[in-house]
């Protein structure tokens, strides 16, 4: 499918609000069409991906910019599928027609992670642990083969050769999305342009790695995870929410759960006074949690921190030499309040890229979220990425 | 029993290394003799705490330093029980005669917290869910009354009455010892001078108290907690062990484990073939967790979790007005890289207190292991702790 054929669906709805992208997107799919060999030396036999896109490809087809997705995104980022959706895609206000992510000037791309945690949403295409093995008829599981961040960098690829890009303006994530953008610049040095890394993560350390895995013990402790072959109707739910519960946290910054401070849950009900009581901050946490549990598959959550603990830049050892390859002009964005990858990690990313001799600029959210900042107060950086972008 | 019946019975053998206290001490048990009511009006009718003394107290009992304990913590600060322990208490470093913590000055006092978590260590004197209720000949498990920071405030009050102390030369702890020694300064403000807080926490905040929870959840995961009836013989260990875990990592900073990095568990077994290889920084961390998890109590843990997420200085509604009350000189030793009570807290507390006139000293510790540097690098405090003490 080339350029010409375009698979563009969006469309601005007249009137619509100015602040925000407010135009309908629509997932389409992507399969491979040849069986897909893993880095890590498995092989897939059918892989199928979900993708949305805004804007046109122009005919140098070296106009596109590929919008990778955090931990638990998807291809969703601006727009909406349905007038009536509650929410759009999560970087839609800086998305549209003269915003930062311009979509009179560029082609924005969004796709579905390989082994994408939201697999039950109904919305998502993604290949992973709930799939259907063409072999057994039955799903994957934990027999799925485990896959990297290099993985769907790949099958990016292969889609951006079928949409017919030639090279990307730029990438631009978020989180596991900038994961994703490092890879591009240290894999497809040539062919990537501009790397624009929104509270970002270059190398995973083992302090990070510890904690991601503390993810795949959680759901592993629920007994319904029954090493990861739980039917539809008897899903490991308790575990599932926990672990999102210590994801949201991972996530969080203190200034963010100060709108809850230590009210209580009820009114009626001091936690002081009874080990059943609890703290609103709690039941904010966990109902947000359990909800997400309704849509999210536990084995692929623990492919997706999987895919996280692995993860260091073009899979070099050392952080310095994961970068040597990047010739990308490179956008660093990390958030104030970050705990979970603080700002001075991304500092020193910079400092090694400059010192390379890349043409690095850094800009520091400040939101009450932390790392969640990189959703929530990208608008702060509007005018910095748009200008990057347009330089 | 007053000061001249002083239960002190520590011995420094001739000829020790002079670089530690490395003199014995030995555990003893106050009971309380009466039933006590808790803050939160629950009545539990023995209490039973160890403690441990080191140093004499003087004729006017006012030479006393109260050392309460961190969360996983005991009486046990400094020295050893016999000589062939393998390491001596948490503090050692700084204990000893001529040492900040000086012995021939001060009457050095450690106590057991109520609910500790090393119930079943066969030293840890303690009274809490892993408790024989006298009522039943069972233990409490989660019908133990809930306990605060105050409730362990009032039980050292009254083994003070009890040992003679009539004042507090100071009171010196780290962590959940600080959350004591605010609570000290700010229920008792004539009766402490002084208040050194290591690591310290003077109000648990929403962001804290909901990473709190996520302990007791996961415990309460294991299918074999059964809401707190366990056998002995058949303890929630899985959940234990993943909840230490937890733990550990949200006292941990990358640095300290940047002496793993990314170094494979098994040098033949690289994380990237195979789901079930593992990284040496997990493997060590699951191995410090299980290790714990042989003397560590499951309901305790959540009893202590629980009195940290309640926890505010004074059990006021603000920070601001629980500081009201302190009259004691302050010595806040925050550490640089503590992810779970990160030095800016305590700069806010620091200024709070100077601005309602308390006379404030603030020392910043700087080592690789974050919160745990509030053990591990307390030397670095040493000069200041001695001059502070001596002030």
């Amino acid at each position: 499918m080339g350029p010409k054929t375009s698979s563009h669906k969006s469309v601005r709805p007249a009137g619509g609000p100015r602040s925000a992208y407010a135009g309908l997107v629509e997932k389409q799919v992507f399969e491979l069409g040849t069986p897909y060999v893993t880095v890590g030396g498995g092989t897939i036999k059918q892989v199928r991906v979900g993708y949305e896109t805004i804007g046109h490809l122009n005919a140098a087809g070296d106009n596109a910019i590929l919008v990778p997705h955090y931990f638990s995104g998807t291809s969703h980022f601006a727009g909406r599928y349905r007038p009536s959706d509650a929410l759009p895609g999560y970087w839609d206000l800086i998305v549209g027609p003269g915003k930062p992510l311009d979509t009179d000037r560029y082609f924005l791309i969004g796709v579905d992670s390989l082994a994408n945690v939201n697999a039950l949403d109904g919305t998502t295409v993604t290949t992973g642990p709930a799939s259907i093995d063409p072999d057994t008829g039955r799903p994957y599981g934990m027999r799925f083969p485990q896959v990297q961040i290099r993985d769907s960098v790949n099958v990016q690829k292969a889609l951006l050769d079928r949409l017919g890009v030639k090279r990307l303006h730029a990438v631009m994530g978020a989180s596991m999305g900038s994961m994703q953008g490092y890879e591009w610049a240290a894999v497809h040095p040539d062919l990537v342009d501009r790397l624009v890394a929104v509270v970002p993560c270059a190398s995973v350390d083992a302090y990070t790695l510890a904690r991601t895995r503390d993810l795949c013990a959680v759901i592993m402790l629920d007994p319904k995870w029954a090493r990861g072959d739980y039917a539809r109707t008897a899903r490991p739910l308790k575990g599932l929410a926990l672990a999102l519960r210590i994801l949201t946290l991972l996530s969080l910054a203190p200034p963010g759960c100060d709108i809850y401070g230590r009210q209580w849950a009820d009114p009626a009900k001091d936690p002081a006074s009874h080990m059943a009581h609890t703290y609103a901050i709690n039941t904010y946490i966990d109902s947000l949690a359990e909800a997400s549990a309704q849509t999210i598959d536990a084995n692929s959550l623990i492919y997706t921190a999987r895919a996280n603990e692995l993860f260091t830049v073009g899979g070099a050892p050392t952080l310095e030499e994961g970068l040597k390859a990047i010739k990308a002009k490179v956008l660093l964005i990390p958030a104030k309040n970050d705990r979970l990858f603080p700002p001075e990690q991304t500092r020193k990313v910079r400092d090694l890229l400059r010192a390379q001799g890349n043409e690095v600029e850094y800009f520091e959210l400040d939101g009450p979220f932390g790392h969640l900042d990189g959703a929530t107060s990208i608008t702060q950086a509007g005018a910095v990425v748009a200008r990057f972008l347009g330089s």
